[in-house]
């Protein structure tokens, strides 16, 4: 998928919402521990509930690896089923990898060629050769850490050099040396507020993933004042604040209701630039 | 396994070495592809080899995931069979993993509790509570990337901060707040040479992961010269050196003959503090 057909879901749809697959069997509706593939299951429901309202899902890889083998078969028939069923949903491999070249290639190759994904999301400390391996799909994203939503992202990232660059600022411009902005968005957290204007200072053009509205405190209006561009750029990931609402067997309509209401307020952030 | 452990095993065997299982299923030998499960076949046979050679092994989850569903039950299968058989040997899940709390607690929950490994390698771009979920199992260990051995590691790991703090001496520096030398490591790659003497001034005491010896071009002696501390103080990997010297029937047999190499090495560099 290139920058304008995400563009093209994100107008049709009046949505930029991408859902966080955060599926952990000890969180999800009792009854359906009585299936074969629970975390399957659940997934399915909730991607049926709200497919029309979002234009991303987001499996967030470390759910499903920590139940092993069945953790892997729900993830790869999740993202079969979306494929199958959804073809115009933006799939995001919310992995954080990175590693030298010839290590980073073997999970672009998971992720790209097995899996058909479109997107990973990869950490940038190792540099630039544990990045590009993931650049060499066509059509395929690299989603790098730039600005994380967690308390731990002042520990380094805001960490500036002699010049007075942050740690965020040399990742944001010197990546932009490896691909351009049809190839790669970056992960800022909605807890950043303010940081959103020096981000777009570096980036104007690019997408941003934007995890940490809802249950981590950040503000969708806020940060669609400082970070939104006029092709939208912004990706907002909810995970908790949408799958996990209700526990009972009315769980996905309560899904649906709530990533409505996240909708309903896109719509309207969304004037400004339609 | 606690620290006076490791280097208990380390003077037992005079080896301070780690395979790497990097296990690619187009590299090992061809009369493999016929096993039920070639990626075991292929580790079983040279952990035997080696396992008396040996201190630790270090899968490679990047080589496992590669291969989805099938990947991960020969990791699983790979991990039960050291555990088993070989139960001192220090086992380190090489993921390069590191999430926001919650998400690194379930990477955790999978390494430690699912699996009991030893060790999983996490990068620190994302800070303490990425890292720290990682430090609440009882004798299991975090190996924070430090200094890597790759080109790319020059792209941020030595940017200078304002008091002329390099990105990865203040990784080391912070690091310690979280945990001591008993629970934590660092990956410093064998490619960096004399960083390693900088490297022991802020952490003289603790356990260095070494990787880049051979296929990156790294150099035992000068890791030694400058890395080794009282208790050694380095685990140093061999994956591509030790597991691919040959593709015929004799592979394990050159496995070992390669390891045996380089821990006759090992035992002349540890005279120094044995």
């Amino acid at each position: 998928m290139d920058k304008q057909q995400l563009f093209e879901n994100i107008k049709r749809k009046k949505s930029f919402l991408c859902v966080g697959l955060d599926t952990d069997i000890k969180k999800i509706p009792e009854h359906l521990l009585k299936e074969e593939d629970p975390i399957f299951a659940f997934n399915k429901a909730i991607i049926d509930a709200t497919a029309d309202l979002c234009i991303a899902y987001k499996p967030n890889l470390a759910f499903y690896e920590s139940m092993g083998v069945k953790g892997w078969i729900a993830f790869e028939k999740t993202v079969k089923y979306i494929k199958d069923n959804y073809p115009d949903q933006f799939i995001i491999a919310d992995a954080k990898r990175g590693d030298i070249g010839n290590t980073s290639a073997m999970y672009a190759r998971t992720f790209f060629e097995e899996l058909n994904i479109d997107s990973v999301t990869v950490a940038p400390y190792m540099g630039e050769d544990s990045v590009t391996p993931f650049l060499t799909y066509e059509g395929k994203w690299v989603i790098l850490l730039a600005l994380t939503s967690n308390k731990g992202s002042h520990d380094f990232q805001l960490t500036e050099d002699v010049n007075g660059e942050r740690l965020f600022e040399k990742v944001l411009r010197k990546s932009q040396e490896w691909a351009s902005d049809d190839r790669m968005m970056y992960v800022v957290g909605a807890t950043q507020g303010r940081a959103f204007e020096d981000i777009r200072k570096i980036v104007p053009n690019h997408f941003l993933l934007v995890p940490g509205v809802g249950a981590q405190g950040g503000s969708l209006e806020e940060v669609c004042k400082y970070g939104m561009n006029s092709t939208c750029g912004i990706i907002v990931n909810s995970s908790r604040g949408i799958i996990y609402v209700d526990k009972t067997e009315k769980f996905a309509e309560a899904a649906r209701t709530a990533a409505q209401e996240v909708q309903a307020q896109m719509a309207e952030q969304l004037k400004a630039i339609l």
